[in-house]
C-alpha cells in the first residue's frame, strides 16, 4: 500500500525550490520562513492536491480534511490563539499560490475566522469596534461573493445605501453600529440569494474557501491567462493558509509593497510605496495616495530599519531583485510575500550587469537574466507612455515600434509623399511586393487582413519599421480614399498613430519617445557573443539594412533576397523580359538589370566587408511582377463596355492573355526558386554574373568580399547539380576577364521536405545549406501562411490543437526535418556549412533549438540580431542545465 | 597491373545470359550458335567497348584494333574465305545492337568488305554479275551514308536518274552493266562531297563501320528514344560483325522473319512472312506481297522442316514466344537473329496461360511475363485499327479508351445532350469539381491545359473515362461556341473522336471496338491473387463505380471521395450551407444534405457488402463550391456599367464579398480536409451521421456493412484526437438510436510530410492510416500539380533532373516518408492498418515499391484494380529474386 499523499506543508516545512508543490507564493512564504524572517505563521495545500481535488470529481481527496485537521491546531498552538475563539480569534487568509505569478487571477479570502460571536473577541482584544466589525463586514464580502458566488454589486448597493443614509462619502466614515448594520444586512442578502445562512463554523468557512481556491483555477479568465502566457493547466494552484494581520490597526501600523530596485531603470535604490494605517488592497487600489517607501524611516525608523535589512538579506539570498509585500502590525513587521521583480528591459540589463559587478552573479547568469523577447522592446521608438491614448481598434503586433503619420491607401501615394517628407502609414487590405516602394517611403504599415507573417509583417520586421497587420474591424475603401471601423471614419491625409509592439491603432497623432539602448545593452550582448556556440548573420536585402545588422553585431548576410531589386523602377525592366517576344529586347532588359542589381551588389559587399554574404538567386514566380490577372480582366471587361479604341483594347488584352498563361493555382508550389532558374536559366545567369562582376570591383578597390551564391528551393539534387554548374560557369569567366582572385561558395535552401529527407545526395554538391524554416514549415504542414493565420490558427491555438504559430517558432515536426537535413547533410559533406535563414532565426525560442541542433549560424532581420545573440548565448546554458540534472 | 579488357567474343564465346556484354542481338546469336543452330560465323565488339570509346574521346579504345586484328583472320579461317580476296570474299554485316531492342534507331552496314577487285571474284563465284554489283551498288550507297555521313539524297537521286535514263521503273531492271555504271557515279558522289575516294581497303572499312555504329548510340533519334523508353544512357551498344548471306542468290533462296506462336492473338500456331529470292529489308519494306510462313513447306520442304525443327527448339529453349529472322542461301538455312517476341497484351495472357497448362512454365512465371502496363489496353474500346484515321491534334493520353462524341463546352449542356442519349465530348479550358456532372454526362473528356494527373485526367481515369488532355493547340472559344487547331474550326455539334490511350484527336467518328478481356485474363490474375501478399482495394465514390470495382477484383473500398456528394443538383443547398448567416437555414439545408449523403452511402455499402469501406469526410476548401471571385467581379463591373437594378447589383456584391472573404492564395494549402472539420464542426458531424445512419440501414436489412471512417489532411496528433472524439460522439449516438451494433474505424490520411514524421504520435489516435501519396508528393516537392505539369515538368524529365512524374511513378523521396510513417505508426500501434489512396495505388512501378514497405494494401481507380493485383504479385517474385541473388 503507498503511504498517503501529504497534502499541506506548515511554512517550516517548505523552501524556495518547492514551487511546483507550493506554488511561488507559497515557496517563497516558506523560504523566509527558513531563513528566520519575520512571516505570520500558515501552512499550504499543494498544488498535486487541487488536481486531485478534480481528478475527484471536483471533491476534496480523501485525507485531506484529516490532513487539515492535523495542521490546523498546530498553528492555532503556534499562535496562541484559536479559530472562532469568542476571546481571542485566531484570523487566517486564504490565497491562491500558483506556481507562475496569475495576478488577480484566482481567488482570495481575508479575515477568515470572524463570526458573530469571535468579531466580539476581536473588538474587545484589539479595543476597536469600528475595525472589528468593518472586518467582519469585509469578509462575509469577501466570502460572500467569491465562495457563495452571491453577486457583489448586491453588497456595494447595500454599502452605498447605508453610506447615503448616513450622509458619508468614504466607507471609513462609517462608525461601528452602521457597520453593525451592513452585517445584518450583508447576511440577510446572503439568505435571500443563496437560502443558506451564512456559515457561522470557521472550520467548515475554512473549507469552504479551500475549496473556492481549487475552483478558481478554472475560471475563465484565469484559463485565459495561462494560455495567453503559455501556462500548462495542469499544475494547479496550491493554497495558503495564514495568519491574519493587520496594517490597519492605527497609525503605528502600515502596509506596503517594495523593491530592492528600481525596475524601471535598474537602478540601486529601494523603491515602494506604503500607507500607514491601512490593508494591502488599499495599497494597489489606489484610494488614498501612498507615500514613497524611503519616508518610512521617518515615520517608523525602527520598523524601516528592519525593513531595509531584510530586503537586503532577500536580494542576497535570492541573488536578484525581488518584490515584496509587507504589513506593519503595531509596530510590528510581518513580511506577507516576496517573489523575483518583473522589471522592464532596460531595468534588466542595468541589474544583470550591476549584479555581475556586484559579485553577486556571474556573467553566464547576467546573461540569463534577460529575457530576449524583451530586449526587442528598446530597440524601437514607442508611444510615450506618458501619453493618454485611445485605441481606435487593434491589430496583430506585427513588427515593433511606434509610427504616426497621415493615412494614404496605396504605394504611390506612399512614395509620393514620403519623398516629400510628409510622414505617412500605408493603410492596405494586404501588401503585396508591388507595394515595397510605398513601404519603404511610410512611416509604418497597417493591413485589415494577413497574420504576423504576411508580407506586410515580414517586409516590415525586415525593415525595422513598425507594422500593425489583421486588423479586421477595418473596412477599406479604396475607391472613395477611407477607412472605417465600426461607423468612425478616417479619410486620406488623416492622421493616426500605429503601434506595432502592442497593435494598436490610435485616432491622430501620438507623441513617440526614441529607443535609448544603454551601454548594459552591449555589455550583455558582447558576454552573450563570448558564451554562444552558433553564429549569427542577418537577413539583409540593401546596403543599408546590412551596415544596420552590422552594428547591430551580424556577422555577415544569411540571407540577401534580390526579388527586392526586380522593384519600384526597374519593374517595367523587369516586364519587358517576361513577356517580350523579342530575344533582342529581352536581352537588351537583362542586360540593364545586371547594370543595376551589380551596383545593388557592390553596396552590399562593402557593407559587409570581409563578412560572408549569402545571395539568393531570384526566387519569387515571375507572375509576382505581372499586374493582377483579375484586375485585367475588369479593366477589359470595362474598356468594351465604355467603347475604348479597339487597338488599346487589343494591347490589354495580349497583356491579359500573358498574364493568364502564366497564372497559377498554388503559385507557392509552382515555377518558382530553382525551377525559375531551369526553365528560364539567362536570370540567374545575370545575377551570377552581377554578384561576381561586383564582388571583383569591390576586391580591386581594396574590399573582401566573401560571396555565397544561394539556389532556392531545390527539392532534387540534379537541380543544383545543373544550376551549379552553370553558376561556375559564369562565375569563372567573370573571375578571368577581371583576372581578380574571388574565393566563392555555391550552395542551396533547404525549404522542402523532400531536400531535408534527401540532403545526402544534395550535400554532395553544396558548399552549405541554409533552412528555409518558412518555407519548410508551409510544406511539412500543408499550411499556407498567406492563408491560414487568420483563417483557422487562431481557433487552433485556442483549441490547443497547436502549442504555437508555427511560423513564430518552430515547430517540432519541422525541427525534425532541420535537424534530418543537418545530419544527413554533414554524413556526406563534413565541410558543409548549416545555417537557418527563416523568420526563426529571430525567435529565442526556435534560436534554442537550431543551436539544440548543432546549426553553424541563424540569419534574422537586423533588429532581430541582437536577440538572437542573446537566445544563442543563452541555449548554451540551457543544455549545460540540462546536463548537470 | 589490371589484365587487358577482353573487347570482342566469337559467337561460341557467348550466351543468352550476357545481354550486358553482347547486346540482345549478339547474346541470342552466341545462344543460337552456343546449342548448334546454324548461325553465319561471326563475333561481337561489347557494349563496353562502346562506352569505353566514348570515354576515350570518341577514339577507339587501345588494344581493339588489335582485338580485331585476332577475331577478323579467325573468322575468315573458320569460313575458309578473306575479306577483300579478289577470289572468294569474305563479306560481313557490321550492326548495332544494344542491351535492350531500339529497332531502326542505330545504323548497319550490310555487305561490307567488297571493292572493285572483291566484287569481281564475288560475280565469279556466285556466277550472277548483277548480284554482285547490286550488292556493292547497296554497299557504296549504306557505307557513304552511314559512315561517311553524304546525304542519301544524293544516292537515291542518281539511281532515279539511271532508271530514267533507262527508261526502267524497277532497281531489279536495272542489267549488271547499268550498276557497275551506278557504282561509278556513286563513287563520284562520295569523292565529291568528302573530298574523299572510298576507302577500298576492306580492314578499313571494317573500323570505320564500326565507330559509325558507336557514334550511332548518341544520335539523336537514339536518345529520343532511350528517354522515351527509360533506357539508361550508360549501357551502350555491342556491334555484331557477322558473315553475310544472302537471300537474294535465286529461287532457291528466301528470307523471312517469324513468330513461335501468333503475336497478335496468342493462338499456338507458327506465324510469320517470307520472300522467295530476296534480302531482309525487301519483308521488312512491303515493296513486294511476303508469303506466309506455312507456305515455306510448300515452295523449301526441306529448309521449312528444318526452320519448323529450330522454332520449336528456340520455344523450348527459351521457354518464351520468340521472333526470329532467317536467310535460306541456296537451299541452307540460317538463323539471323533471334529474340523474345513483342505481343498484345491479349496474345501474352492466352500465352502465358497456354505455356503454364503446356509444363513449359509455371504459374508465378506466367503471372510475372503479363506486363501490368500493357493489361489497360484490355479494358477500354479502342479505334478500330483498320479505321484510317487522320490526327486533328495530339495531347496527354491521360485515361486510356477511345470515345466519339458532338462536341460540348460546358457541363451543362453536356448533361442535356448526355441524358438525351446524345454521345458528347466535352471539350474545357480545364475542368474542375463544378464539371463533373458533365463528365459523367459524357463520353470523354478533352482539355487544352493540365498534365495526366489535373483535375480532368484524374477524375476520368477515376470513372474510367477516356480523356485527352493538355492538348495545346486546341484553343477554345466558349464565347462563339468553337475551336480551333492550326485554322481548323470545330464547331459545337459537331463530332470527334479521341483515344485516351493515345492522346488522339480525330475530327469525325472513328469506329470503335469494345474491350474483350478472355478467360485468360481472370486465370492470370487469380494466379496473381494466390502470390500477391498486399490487399487491393478501390478509390469509388458511388455505387456504380463500387460494383465496377469489385467485379475487377477489388477487396473493398480504400477511398470513398465525400465531396462530389457535394456537387451536381446538391451544389445550390451546398452554398446555402456555406453562405447563409442564418443558423435555421444553415441547419436546413445540413439536414437536406444528411438526407441525401445517406442514400448514396447506402448504395455504396450494399455494392461493397461485406468488404470494408474506407469514406473520407469533406476534403477540399468550400470556396471551391462556389463561384469564382474574379467571373463575379466582372459581372459586378457589367452590371454596374450597364445599369442593372440597384438591388441586384447589390446582392451580387454581397456574394462577391463572401467569395472574397474565402479566397486563398494558396487553396492547396489552406483552409481543407480537417482544418474545415474543425473549423466548421457541423459538416463532419453531418456526414458521420449520414455514414452510421446509412449503415444502420443497410445492415437492418440483412446488409454487412464493414465502415472504416477517414479524417483527411491531418498534420498534428491533435487534429484526429478532437475530430475522432466528435465523430465517436455521433456515431455512438446513432449505433443507440438505431440499437444495431456497428463496429467502425476511425483513420486518418497521411498526406503531409509532417504527418508521416509524427506517425508514432498520430497512430495513437488512428485505427488506420491511408497514405494519400497525390497530395504527399505535392507537400514533399513542393509542386502543384494543377501548376507543374504543363509548366516546367517536361523540361524536368527532358533535362533528366527528374527519373520520372512523380505524381504517376512513386518518388524515392516520396517513398521514404510512406516506409518513415508506415514504420513509426506500427511502432506505436501494433494493429494499425496501412493503405495507400493516391493514384500511384493503380502504378505498377509504384505498387512494387509500396509492397516492399510493407503496407497492407493499395486502393485505385475500378480499372486500374486488375494492373494492382498483378503488380502486387509480381513485386512477391521481385523480391524473392532480389533475396535469392
Amino acid at each position: 500500500m503507498s503511504e498517503k499523499p501529504k497534502f499541506i506543508y506548515d511554512f517550516e516545512e517548505g523552501s524556495a525550490e518547492m514551487k511546483y508543490v507550493l506554488g511561488g507564493k507559497g515557496a517563497n512564504l516558506a523560504e523566509m520562513t527558513r531563513i528566520g524572517l519575520p512571516v505570520p505563521p500558515g501552512f499550504t495545500i499543494t498544488c498535486q492536491t487541487c488536481n486531485a481535488y478534480y481528478q475527484a470529481g471536483n471533491k476534496f481527496p480523501e485525507g485531506l480534511d484529516e490532513q487539515i485537521d492535523e495542521h490546523l491546531p498546530q498553528l492555532e498552538k503556534k499562535m496562541g490563539k484559536t479559530l472562532g475563539d469568542p476571546k481571542d480569534p485566531l484570523l487566517v487568509s486564504v490565497r491562491s499560490g500558483a506556481p507562475f505569478s496569475m495576478p488577480g487571477m484566482m481567488e482570495t479570502v481575508l479575515n477568515l475566522g470572524l463570526n458573530d460571536d469571535s468579531v466580539r473577541g476581536l473588538a474587545e482584544l484589539t479595543r476597536d469596534e469600528r475595525f472589528a466589525y468593518d472586518s467582519y463586514r469585509r469578509f462575509i464580502q469577501m466570502f460572500g461573493k467569491v465562495v457563495m458566488k452571491v453577486d457583489g454589486e448586491l453588497f456595494e448597493h447595500a454599502l452605498r445605501a447605508k453610506k447615503e443614509e448616513r450622509r458619508v462619502r468614504l466607507d471609513t466614515e462609517l462608525t461601528a453600529d452602521d457597520l453593525k448594520e451592513l452585517v445584518a444586512a450583508f447576511k440577510k442578502i446572503v439568505r435571500e440569494e443563496t437560502g443558506k445562512d451564512f456559515p457561522t463554523n470557521p472550520r467548515i468557512q475554512l473549507g469552504y474557501a479551500i475549496e473556492a481556491v481549487f475552483k478558481s483555477w478554472n475560471i475563465k479568465r484565469a484559463v485565459d491567462y495561462r494560455r495567453l502566457y503559455k501556462i500548462p493547466d495542469d499544475l494547479g494552484t496550491a493554497v495558503n493558509v495564514q495568519t491574519m494581520v493587520f496594517g490597519n490597526k492605527g497609525s503605528n501600523s502600515a502596509t506596503g509593497v517594495a523593491f530592492t530596485r528600481d525596475p524601471a531603470t535598474g537602478e540601486k535604490v529601494r523603491y515602494g510605496d506604503y500607507l500607514i494605517n491601512a490593508q494591502g488592497e488599499d495599497v494597489v487600489a489606489g484610494i488614498r495616495n501612498t507615500e514613497p517607501i524611503m519616508k518610512l524611516e521617518e515615520e517608523m525608523a525602527h520598523a524601516a530599519a528592519e525593513l531595509f535589512k531584510i530586503m537586503d538579506v532577500l536580494e542576497k539570498h535570492y541573488r536578484d531583485m525581488c518584490d515584496i509585500e509587507f504589513t506593519i502590525e503595531q509596530s510590528k513587521l510581518w513580511m506577507l510575500q516576496t517573489r523575483i521583480g518583473k522589471r522592464t528591459a532596460a531595468a534588466a540589463l542595468r541589474i544583470a550587469v550591476e549584479m555581475e559587478r556586484e559579485g553577486l552573479i556571474s556573467k553566464e547568469e547576467a546573461v540569463n537574466r534577460i529575457d530576449a523577447d524583451q530586449l526587442d522592446q528598446l530597440l524601437h521608438p514607442q508611444f510615450d507612455p506618458k501619453a493618454k491614448v485611445e485605441v481606435l481598434t487593434k491589430g496583430l503586433n506585427a513588427s515593433p515600434g511606434a509610427a504616426v503619420g497621415a493615412v494614404v491607401f496605396d504605394a504611390d501615394t506612399a512614395e509620393t509623399r514620403g519623398l516629400d517628407g510628409h510622414p505617412v502609414i500605408l493603410v492596405r487590405w494586404e501588401t503585396t511586393p508591388d507595394d515595397l516602394h510605398g513601404m519603404v517611403a511610410a512611416e509604418g504599415i497597417l493591413t485589415s487582413h494577413g497574420g504576423k507573417t504576411s508580407h506586410a509583417a515580414v517586409v516590415a520586421r525586415g525593415m525595422g519599421k513598425p507594422c500593425v497587420c489583421g486588423a479586421e474591424k477595418i473596412k477599406i475603401d479604396t475607391v472613395n480614399k477611407l477607412f472605417s471601423v465600426d461607423g468612425t471614419v478616417v479619410h486620406e491625409g488623416e492622421t493616426i498613430s500605429i503601434d506595432g509592439t502592442t497593435g494598436s491603432v490610435v485616432l491622430g497623432p501620438v507623441p513617440l519617445v526614441p529607443p535609448t539602448p544603454s551601454a548594459e545593452f552591449d555589455t550583455i550582448l558582447n558576454w552573450a557573443d563570448e558564451i554562444r556556440k552558433i553564429g549569427v548573420r542577418t537577413n539583409a536585402d540593401t546596403p543599408e539594412d546590412a551596415a544596420k545588422a552590422r552594428r547591430f553585431g551580424a556577422e555577415g548576410i544569411g540571407l540577401c533576397r534580390t526579388e527586392h531589386m526586380f522593384l519600384g523602377d526597374r519593374l517595367p525592366i523587369v516586364q519587358k523580359m517576361i513577356l517580350s517576344d523579342d530575344e533582342a529586347e529581352v536581352n537588351r532588359a537583362l542586360e540593364d538589370l545586371l547594370k543595376v542589381q551589380k551596383e545593388d551588389f557592390v553596396g552590399i559587399f562593402r557593407a559587409m566587408d570581409g563578412l560572408p554574404v549569402t545571395i539568393r538567386l531570384l526566387d519569387p514566380p515571375l507572375h509576382e511582377f505581372l499586374p493582377s490577372g483579375e484586375d485585367l480582366r475588369v479593366e477589359v471587361t470595362k474598356m468594351e463596355l465604355t467603347g475604348a479604341p479597339e487597338a488599346e483594347i487589343a494591347e490589354k488584352r495580349k497583356l491579359l492573355d500573358a498574364v493568364q498563361r502564366m497564372s497559377e493555382m498554388n503559385p507557392m508550389l509552382g515555377l518558382r526558386g530553382c525551377r525559375l532558374g531551369i526553365v528560364w536559366p539567362d536570370i540567374y545567369k545575370m545575377q551570377v554574373r552581377a554578384i561576381m562582376e561586383a564582388a571583383c570591383e569591390v576586391k580591386s578597390s581594396g574590399g573582401e568580399p566573401l560571396v555565397e551564391i544561394m539556389i532556392p528551393l531545390v527539392s532534387v539534387v540534379n537541380e543544383l547539380k545543373v544550376l551549379r554548374e552553370e553558376s561556375e560557369q559564369v562565375a569563372d569567366e567573370v573571375i578571368a576577364t577581371y583576372k581578380q582572385d574571388i574565393p566563392y561558395k555555391v550552395g542551396t535552401m533547404i525549404e522542402l521536405p523532400r531536400a531535408a529527407i534527401t540532403a545526402d545526395d544534395i550535400a554532395k554538391v553544396a558548399d552549405f545549406f541554409s533552412f528555409g524554416t518558412n518555407d519548410l514549415t508551409q510544406t511539412t504542414f500543408g499550411f499556407s501562411r498567406d492563408d491560414i493565420e487568420g483563417k483557422f490558427l487562431p481557433r487552433y491555438l485556442e483549441r490547443k490543437i497547436l502549442p504555437a504559430n508555427p511560423f513564430e517558432t518552430i515547430d517540432e515536426g519541422v525541427a525534425e526535418l532541420v535537424e534530418m537535413g543537418t545530419n544527413l547533410g554533414r554524413r556526406s559533406n563534413v565541410d558543409l556549412k548549416v545555417g537557418v535563414c527563416g523568420e526563426h532565426g529571430g525567435d529565442p525560442a526556435s534560436v534554442k533549438v537550431f543551436h539544440k541542433i548543432g546549426v553553424s549560424y541563424v540569419s534574422c532581420s537586423p533588429y532581430r540580431v541582437p536577440l538572437a545573440r542573446l537566445a544563442a548565448a543563452q541555449a548554451v546554458m540551457g543544455e549545460a542545465k540540462s546536463d548537470s540534472r
